[in-house]
């Protein structure tokens, strides 16, 4: 499994993805999910991916193809729109699904992927798209600000309470490493190291970047404020009425 | 859907359950999912359900039928240890399943419920049990102090966080009510009020038993003094080496 997360803000995106994948619980492996693209001055896009890897990789493989030939009808540095590009990443996704589809039938197995694609078009707003398996997509809105792919309930609730289109980038990604950490506590599909990415709002640059393992110093403090955070604020609630008179 | 969860501490047990069940997304209803049971002296037992409503219901009628039946081979009072009683009701829920069994593959319904049953036999340490919509069950143990059923992600991390065998009845009440109400912001199928029972080790009684409404001081208090830890809790998060600087 995977969990994944983009957050559209008033200034800028943050994307946050684990680093475990695994084909059953006895060949779990450490893969990015998280790839950034620079064209300078044109634009920048981080896709993050989820589901089958192999379909996953086709698709980096095949947008790395196209980006290299001359001839490619599309590519990720093309179009006037995100929504162009998401488009195209949907439709890369279907071939290469339907490139194995019998043969996924006949061992009921199932190759589907989903993405995240974020970034920033020079001249335009910044746009985060969930791209479903079926190659359709949605962009995220003021009042939903975040997208999740893979395994997204158990660190929903933290990005439910706090995240809004005014949200900083630097609190949106403290809570996206609250979010992933829930969620690799929680579930063992669902692991280290964390990758974080922060696009600030019309800078079309390499974005910052951090990979940040179980020894990373601001991992490791995050984790150790966010505990001794939670048992205060477990501390501080009220008390039951026979606690009072105790 | 729904969300229950039982805990089993040193100290005694604690229940709490969502009241929201529905059938589609257009009809939404409100329902207790916990029923408590004393034998004085003898045993208290609370059962918490997920799943049909129709099969739940017709568990609950099977028990009560057959408590009230001399010639009943068993019932909820009777039985040396408590998993007798998981036993006895995962064959109800089985027997009610299998009673309508064609009909729902004809409409390719699904009539699968599941339960938690935990209470105290007196003279034995109190139990609490998962049954599955198959009959069989398990229980929890110090390594797995808590059980869930239902919509159980959302409002995981904060058990696994801050529940051991050592926690206390209602530092553990107030977890149960912050992992109802993370489920409940997220999951629009899980649904107030919030009904709380703690059963203290040793009492066979009556339990402590609460039905919590949106406007019940003690839950309304309970999500604001949360809601400002977490803020807390976000706030004093480490910062970014260029927040710092800045």
């Amino acid at each position: 499994m995977t969990y994944c997360l983009a957050v559209s803000l008033n200034k800028g995106l943050v994307f946050a993805s684990d680093s475990r994948t695994n084909a059953g619980v006895d060949y779990v492996a450490t893969y990015s999910k998280m790839s950034r693209f620079v064209f300078e001055n044109n634009r920048t896009l981080v896709l993050l991916t989820s589901g089958s890897l192999a379909t996953s990789q086709a698709v980096l493989n095949a947008i790395d193809k196209d980006l290299k030939d001359p001839d490619a009808e599309f590519d990720i540095s093309q179009g006037d729109y995100l929504h162009e590009v998401a488009q195209y990443i949907g439709q890369l996704s279907q071939e290469e699904q339907k490139r194995h589809a019998d043969a996924m039938d006949k061992s009921k197995s199932n190759n589907e992927s989903s993405f995240i694609l974020g970034g920033q078009i020079a001249g335009q707003k910044s746009q985060i798209f969930l791209i479903y398996p079926q190659g359709n997509f949605i962009s995220a809105s003021a009042e939903t600000p975040f997208l999740q792919i893979g395994e997204n309930k158990y660190g929903k609730p933290i990005l439910d309470r706090f995240i809004t289109p005014t949200t900083s980038l630097e609190d949106a990604a403290r809570c996206a490493i609250v979010s992933l950490d829930s969620t690799i506590r929680s579930n063992i599909s669902v692991g280290p190291p964390i990758e974080l990415a922060i696009l600030r709002e019309n800078e079309i640059c390499e974005p910052y970047h951090n990979v940040m393992g179980p020894n990373n110093a601001m991992y490791k403090s995050v984790l150790k404020q966010w505990n001794e955070g939670l048992s205060n604020a477990i501390k501080r609630l009220p008390r039951f009425e026979w606690e009072k008179s105790g």
